[in-house]
């Protein structure tokens, strides 16, 4: 017997992967979600067919969403996630000893519940004392927020379903105002093998709202193309400019000072999205 | 109707792209050769079962593996290609105006046939008087060379196959006396997903024969875990000391002079299979 899931990343292309078995297959009030186990994998979350983490290789994203912005803003207290229900960002967060509190918005707590039953090494951080969970609507929170936080990750899925609106400009111009006035922002934004549109859209947009705008690259294996943007926007802090005592030792796989440079240099057909 | 093509990445993980139609299907004296037309990539050349070529992401290999090294050496006259048959690297190679000569030799001749017929564009310098083409054992042709080329590329399909023999010690020996003195050598070695202890194992090899060693990355998206490695052996020149005065305008999609340094940057749990 052998079952196999696959992702049509695009209508033509896709990955397959082994399953071993599925342990949650279910409707939840917000998408389609998936909980498999796979050979090559470990655990996978897949959400409305989409490989969301797994965990062999989840801590590239994790780590090139969170250390980037934690080390471009000179002195992080505040942070907001949107999204990241698989705790896997605030994992890396709580890494910042300067972090005095993380406060994670997921729209699904579903996503919680079965990242903490079957992803426990991803969800590791929910129960530390500098986190607070609120199962809402990020979009509206980041609406109803003012000069609140220092650095604001976007762990979102695709702009498809729920996350729609966190691919507007309307939104972004909410996570300005809910940034202090040094506040740093990051949010995931695709690939630019089968998404450059989107790619060149969300950085024109940052761009108009933020004096700072970047976008940095890393390879995470299970998603489209293997190379992922992420599109960072900032008020003063320039994440090029970051000054090398600010790295100081910390565990990771992917990350380092190194890569924090390069991953903002990009091939030149991604480079030209941003001109 | 709808046909797939899916390379089996792993026992347990592949891509999958769908096929509109196939020009060729043939057991050639040395391996297994497909080459169809896909609806995501363009046509995509096929070897044993493992996507070597395709018309929409080939120039990130063929860029990166020609320009790399050509930059490294301060004045490459004459060049060899082991492999290669597809043309995309004499295409590249031929950019380089200080380039008197390019061999390519090539163990299997219908790769070069229908790379000819099927891949025009890629295939499009086999005709230039700078290029000589031989249709044979690249093992043996280095072999029985001596200090004859500036700068050597490994452009080979995995290590099975007609391609095993040359990811050997003695292989990388043999490339060491067909370089002049000041010569500089690269090969592809697969990627650090799945094939972590090859790469280790190529990098030590290399090291016991080259003063400099060097590992670096590309993304290619139809390349197994969409992160690519090249490991680069020099007598003399280091890639990362290049001087910026050595890059000209040149046209490319993937390569800068800016990504040449950033490309051997290596994530964290590639740099360690380097130590």
């Amino acid at each position: 017997m052998s079952i196999w899931f696959t992702e049509k990343q695009t209508e033509n292309f896709g990955i397959t992967a082994k399953v071993k078995q599925t342990y949650v297959a279910e409707q939840t009030d917000f998408q389609e979600l998936q909980l498999v186990e796979t050979e090559e994998w470990g655990n996978m979350l897949i959400l409305d067919d989409m490989v969301m983490t797994t965990e062999k290789d989840e801590f590239v994203y994790h780590e090139m969403l969170a250390h980037v912005p934690l080390f471009t803003h000179p002195n992080p207290k505040d942070v907001l996630i949107v999204g990241g229900g698989d705790g896997g960002v605030i994992r890396e967060v709580l890494k910042h000893e300067s972090v005095e509190k993380v406060t994670l918005v997921e729209i699904d707590g579903k996503v919680i519940d079965y990242s903490k039953k079957y992803l426990p090494k991803i969800a590791s951080g929910f129960d530390n004392e500098r986190v607070e969970v609120k199962v809402e609507d990020g979009f509206m929170y980041i609406a109803n927020s003012e000069k609140a936080f220092d650095v604001i990750m976007v762990d979102s899925t695709e702009p498809v379903g729920p996350a729609v609106n966190l691919f507007s400009q309307g939104f972004y111009a909410g996570i300005s105002k809910a940034l202090k006035d040094d506040g740093v922002f990051v949010a995931q934004t695709d690939n630019p093998w089968f998404k450059a549109d989107l790619i060149k859209q969300v950085y024109q947009d940052v761009q108009q709202i933020f004096p700072v705008t970047r976008l940095y690259t890393a390879n995470i294996p299970t998603y489209p193309s293997g190379l992922w943007t992420f599109t960072l926007g900032s008020k003063v802090h320039d994440p090029k400019k970051v000054k090398a005592e600010r790295f100081p030792d910390m565990e990771s796989k992917y990350y380092t000072p190194d890569i924090h440079f390069a991953s903002f240099v990009l091939p030149k057909f991604v480079k030209d999205l941003t001109e």
